[in-house]
Order: C-alpha cells, then structure tokens, then sequence
C-alpha cells in the first residue's frame, strides 16, 4: 500500500511545502521512522529528530522552514492529522473476509456482507451480524445479537444474548458484555438471584478495552452512547447508562443504574456509587468516587468526590495533620497557663 | 412454555384477586410488560403502571385492590415471588443438551446426564461434570476438576486442574478458577516461584461474576462457602476462606490466606490485606481497606477501616481541613498577643 | 516419578540426616505430607507436624535434632529449596508435545521442537514460536509474535500482533498482551484514536497473572523486565517501562509512559500516574497512588503517595480529626473569654 504526499495532504486538508509526488508506504514516530514512512512534529524538538529519517512530517505552520531536508504538510493539528493517516496504512491484522470453516454459525444466524469470521467463532440464531463486520478467534455471540457494518470484536470477547452493539464499534480481548447484572435479594435459604432479562445496548462509534465487564440490565437497557471510549478492566453495572463522547479510563467502576451524561471523564480507578446521576462535561480525578449528584461542568476529586480545588487544598493540609494535633495540644497548654497567670494576677 | 396464574400463585404461595385461569407466558418489567407477562409493584406508583399492560402483578396485601384491570397475586415479598417467576420463565440460552462435535472430551472424563458440552470445549482427564451440567463455548475444564450437577459454565472460563466445583454453581464469561497463587521467594538470580499446588473449592450454590480470578491454594485449598455471590473483576488471593451467604461486589481484592465469615459484604472496589479475620455479618463500605482483624457485626469503612459512623464524621470533618489549619494559625496568633499583653501590664 | 533423597539434597545442596536412599514421590505441606513426599519447615510447631508424616523434611540446621522420625535435609533457605524441589515434582497439566488436530497454524509461522499446542489455539503468519512451548486451550498468537524457548501460556491468553514473549515467561489464563493502548484525540466529529502501532516487549523469566492487560505501545514498545512477577487483574498502559525483577500485585493499574525502576514493589491496588519515573527499590504500599517521580529506596504511601512513616502518622491522626475541630472551636472560645477578661481588667 502506498499513497502520494498529495493524496495524503487532500486527506487532512493540508499544504505541502516540498515536493508532492514523493510515496509515503507507511506512518513512524518521530524517532523511529523511515524514508518512506511520515510522521509528526509538535515542537522544534521533534521536528528535528523527524526531519533526521522520515519522508515527511506533519506540523503547524509556526513551525514551518523554508530549507527542510524534507517535505513539510502544514495542518491545523498535527496530531489529529496523524491520527487519520496512520488510520490509512494501519496493519488490520484481522480482516480476512470469509467464514473459518472452524467457525459455529447457527444456520438462523443473519451474517452480512463481506464478514471476516475467524477459527473458533460461534454465533447463535438470530443474530445479526452486519456488513464488513470482524469476529476474532475464539469470540462468542450469542443469541438475537446484532452487530453493525464495521465493527471489530478482538479474539474471545463474549456478548451474551440480545446485545445490541453499533457500527464502527472496537471491542478488545476477552471483553465480556451481557453478563448478569448483579442482583440478589434474601430468601428462605440463601440468596435469590433478580432476574436479569434486560440487555445492553452499545452505540456506534464506541470503543471498549480488553478484559471490561459491561452488564446486562434487569428489565431494560444498559447503555453506552456514541462516541465513548472504555479502557481495560472497567466495570459497568447493570442499568447504567453513559452517554455520548466520555471518557471511562482504566479499572473504573460504575454501580448500577448510575446515569453519565455526555462528555464526562472519569480518571482511572475511580468509581461512581449506584443511582447517581453525574452531568454533562463532568471530570473525575484518578481514584476519586463519585458519592453524590454530581451537577455539569464539575471538576471533582477525592471520596467522596468535592471540588476539586478543595480537595488538592485538603491533600496538602492532611500532610500537616500530625504536627497540627501537637500544636493545637501545644496551644491548649499556652492558654491553660496564660488562664493561671491571670487567676493568679487578680 | 406456559403456565396459568393458579400454578405460579402455587409456585410463590401466593393468592389470587382477579381470573386465576389466565396464562401467563412470561415475566416483565412493570413499565415494560406486555399482557401475556407478570410483573411487580412495591408502590402504588409502579403498580399503576403494571395495571396498565402486564397480565398481573404480584403485590403485598396493603396495595390490593377490588377493581384492578389485571389480575394481582398477594404474597409477603413480591421482588423474592417475582425472582422466582422469572426463574421459571428464563431464556436458558446454554441448555442444548449434548456433546457438540467440536468439544474436546478425554476419555478418561466422567460426563453425567443431560449435559450440554458446547462447541470449542475442553474437558480434561479425570475430571468429573455431572448432570444437567452446561459447559458453554470454549470453557475450558481442567484435569480432576470435579463439577456439580446444574451448574452453569459461562463461555470462555477456565478451570484449572483439581478445582472443585458444586452443585448449581453458575460462573460467568472469562473467568478463571484455579490458577496459581502469587508466592515468589527471593533467590540466587531472581525470585523462584512458591509452589503452589494446592487448589480451589466452590461450595454449592455460589455464583460468580465476570472476568473474576480465584487461584489456588499453595498447599491446601482456597474456599467459596455455599451460597456466596461474587461480582464482577474481583481477586481473590491463595489460601483465602470465604464464608457461605457473603456478597463480594465488582473489583473487591481479597489477598492471601484471609478468612472472610458468613453474610460478610464486602462492597465494591473494596480489599481485605491478607491473613486476617473478618467476622460474620461485618459489612464493609465501597472503596474501603480492612487492615485489621474485624469483630462480627461491625459496620466499617475507610482505610484502614474503623467505625463506619467515625469514618463518616473523618469525612465530614476532613472538608474543614484547611480552613482548621488557617484558624489555628490565627489562634496561635491570638495566644501569642495575649501573652504580650499580659507581659506588658506586669 | 521418584527421586532418592541423595537426588534431592544434591539439588539444593543440602546435608541429609538420616537415610539417603528413601525414595521422594512428591511434595506436600507439613500438615498435610504423606510418607512418600518431602516438605519443609521454618520453626519447631511446623517441624514437628511435619515428623508426624511426611517421609522427609527441608530445615535450617538449628532445627536439627538426631532423634528425627524421618529423614532431615540441612539448607541455608528451606522455602526456597522446597521451591525448586516442588518445581522437580510439579503437575504440568499442559505438557503435551504436539499439535492438536484442532489447532489452526499458519503455514508462514515458525515452530520450534517438541512444542505442546492444544485445541483452539490459533498461531498467525509470521509468530515464532521457540521450543519446548506450551500454548494452551484456545490460546491466540498474532502475528509475528515471537515466543521464546520453555515459555508456559495458560488457556485463553490473548497475545497480538508484533508482541515479544522471552523465555521461561508464564502466562495465566485469560491475560491480553498487545492490546490498543487508550489514546484518543478530539476530532470534528468525536474523538479520534490516536494510532497505536507499536508493540509489547516481556523479558525472560517474567511471570503474568489472569485476566491482566498489557497495552501495546504507540510507536515504540511497552517493556516489562527479565524477572517481573505481575499479579492478576494488573492493568498496564502503553508504553509503561517495567524494570527487572519488580513485583506488581493484584489490581495495580500503572498509566501510561511511566517508568518503573528495578526491584521496585508496588502492592494490591496501587497505582502510578501516566509519564512519572518510580526509583529502583521503591516500595509503594497497598491502594496507594504514585503522583510524582519517586527517588529510588524509597518506601511510600498514600495518595498522593509520600513517605510511609508520615502517612502513617497522618492515618493515626485523621481518627481524631472530628475531636480536633471541637477542641479547636472550645481553645477559641477559652481565647476569646480571656480576651475579655483581660480588656476589662484594664
């Protein structure tokens, strides 16, 4: 595969300074790339590493030289510009149309156009499995699934039944989504499960790391918008739903039937209690949980999750606790005294 | 499958108001039942919404009325009745009894009745499933694993060898039962591995979340007492003894060799540090550290956890922090012109 | 398999008391030994149970006694002798040279001698995969993944392309190495991923626990060192450099671009924040979190984590906060009552 400096440049809407007809066969870090590869450049720094090796390097105008030993693309953001072009030339390492004859398709299983279904694969009746869709070794699909065109679910990720799972969604390994929620009330003799019959509904365009659990819900949906992006090793409770564009970082944990509006980050190991509601464009710090409502725009830490200015301001003073305690027994002696003093004086 | 309310009123021990010979063809979510469908109300609000479209409700007595729409079925705890309903009605996406072509059986396995071994299965040699066993697809079942009868397997589950197993166990996708315990002893190049050839004991009853991670004992044996719900992403270490009835929420840590009572909660992103004794019916709050042994019945939160209500007065009183910190200073101040003054009128 | 004791002595360089020609069949814990095992013991109660039945046991020569009813075997380290003794014995469930029918290899990858690869597992195009390897039930290998020699992979592993594996590495079940790592940019439409095109490098002796995730690093490689031992459920970003021999226990999540030094421990449910470097020997204690580059020899706690004598003082003193701020308020009051006692004497 190899594209023209031009036909990249028409790609993100850049400008060339240097020559437009030089082919670019793939994309490198400023450090590590090749004469054929392009890369980017943020500061002068890196500019300079990757005009060292690379074929051509993505900048910002500010950044631009007349004499570069070689070719210059002037974009608004080099780094996004990157991103679309490494898009370009990346190793899809499991496209492979065709159906593994090592595969399991239940014959009332709808499979689209154009699929790659790898060894070990099984899909249950009446799932859907949409267009130019990848399922990976090992994955299961379970029942009345849907996939949408252009997914990619990564080897031995399981969606259990009635999943709904959007276009252009990325599921990494061992992922599991549909599991039973979590939902016991006491009998007679121990525990009785709640029943668990709902599903859980991914949106397009979502991306979820390796080893995440995400919960079916008990009568409805579990839901997660168009857009958001999961980590690894996060956990999403029955009933949740998560709006469009967040982002859920590393081993976070969300407790049933939290809501997440649009855009919100929760850093990673942080977690949000059950029944919550967290709004819009909201940022939890790493390892804060959220405890209370949480109203938009809000930018909180710690457990429970507060402002978090008062929060940096309380981990600072927390530091001068112990010698707090001793001066404030300190000043107790002080005053006993300076009341002696006085008693005496009269 | 069907069944007429009179059979589901005798299944919960309940009694009728309404048309006992309607067939009720599956359970509901009150806002979302259709009319074949029974649900439940705990409210006058949601047994509102239930009148409107599901075929009957369960309810307490103290919301039975004369001129329901629907039929209602009186018991003491219509959520525990509702569980069981929707047990009866559940979709059993695993239950194809068989041996698929595509499992891997040993010869040397004993598989009991009415299994369903699904495809990409291993059972290794020696080991015992017994009946009404489903071993979904790619579970893997290590050597001596014994499994009880009407137990679940979810896909993609490992068991190592000589894990033990109860009877209607269920475990759910990716999890992994049996691996080695984390034991290393410094030596001459590097730290060699304690052995650990011990194994893990599932008592009857327990039900286990998605991608969890149990490991074996060095020696002896790691144990999940009867009846213990375990959720999802949670560790628990070598040589850890969980009571029965205990509730272990997503992301708990247990380390190795600690003793977990029975009815203990541990609630989610929480940890137990290892050897220690934790007594029946302690409840330890979410994101919370037990780094002492703990008497039954307590209530405790915080890191190292203490007193729940102390822990909570900590919280509150930690927001003040700063503001205590300025104030001292100024007292401090105070003092300190005081005793000037005092100084002065002498 | 039997081994004389003269074998075994030989082995850890230990002086026998007693008889040299018992033959050891395995190994077994002082409570639980039978006569045909060797166990060990560290202080007189273990030693005595252990003379109760086991057929040998491991001791330091200050427990030696010359009336022992079994054989002793002097060493420097008991533990670490019954370690490489129980490695001798050890059950390898996944020895199994060969290649299962049911294992799918691309023609173009390289397998070495006496390999065990079992069913479902599946080798891509371009993997190497050393000799004496074990790749277990349902295992992935992507492309060009390399694997060297004596290295042990648990079922259900997931290894992506371009990862590289050392020798004598172990891997548990359900564990994913080269995942994406999680960079995202916000573009015109929602965020963009940020391309993550380089890879995974584990060093020889490295030992990985279940359901871990290492991510592949954006360009260059994200690199744990020759002896690491990682927990299960560890989660670690792209491009983290992990130093030789450091233990990372359960639940530890480590952000991306951080550098971890060698022999560096960081306990249960720790974290580092992404870009930060952690000094050699560092020591951070459990649910604590690094957010600030860390000298070496460091021992630290806390979030953020700092000196672990200060956040111990401070933990002792938050349980009396609550009564600080009353017995501030009181001091106030004290003050100001002198105050006025003092403005009318004048």
């Amino acid at each position: 595969m190899k594209r023209t400096l031009r036909e990249i440049a028409n790609l993100v809407g850049g400008k060339i300074i240097g020559d437009e007809d030089i082919e670019i066969k793939g994309v490198g870090g400023a450090e590590n790339a090749s004469s054929g590869d392009i890369t980017f450049a943020l500061n002068e720094e890196f500019l300079k590493l990757a005009q060292q090796k690379a074929g051509a390097v993505l900048i910002v105008d500010t950044l631009a030289t007349e004499d570069s030993p070689n070719s210059l693309v002037i974009v608004d953001n080099p780094r996004l510009a990157f991103a679309k072009v490494a898009k370009l030339f990346a190793f899809k390492p499991y496209y492979r149309p065709g159906i593994n004859k090592n595969a399991y398709i239940d014959e009332n299983a709808e499979i689209g156009e154009n699929v790659s279904i790898h060894a070990g694969v099984t899909v249950e009746a009446g799932a859907e499995i949409g267009d130019n869709v990848i399922l990976a070794h090992g994955v299961y699909i379970g029942h009345n699934v849907s996939i949408g065109e252009n997914s990619i679910i990564h080897p031995n990720v399981v969606i259990e039944y009635d999943s709904q799972i959007g276009r252009r969604v990325e599921i990494h390994p061992n992922t599991v989504i549909g599991s039973e929620g979590y939902g016991f009330e006491p009998g007679e003799s121990g525990y009785v499960k709640i029943p668990q019959f709902g599903n859980v509904v991914i949106k397009d365009d979502v991306e979820i790391g390796s080893n995440v659990t995400i919960d079916r819900a008990a009568t409805s949906s579990t839901i997660v918008g168009r857009g958001t992006k999961i980590d690894n090793l996060v956990h999403i409770a029955h009933n949740v739903e998560i709006g469009s564009d967040c982002l859920i970082v590393a081993q976070v944990g969300i407790a049933g039937s939290a809501k997440i509006g649009d855009r919100v980050t929760l850093a990673g190991k942080s977690g949000v209690v059950g029944h919550l509601t967290v709004g819009d464009n909201t940022t939890l710090i790493s390892n804060s949980v959220i405890t209370n409502d949480v109203p938009p725009n809000s930018v909180i830490s710690g457990y429970p999750a507060h402002d978090h200015r008062l929060e940096r301001r309380i981990k600072v003073a927390r530091k001068k606790l112990p010698d707090l305690l001793k001066k404030v027994r300190q000043l107790e002696e002080n005053i006993k005294s300076l009341e002696e003093k006085l008693e005496k004086e009269r």
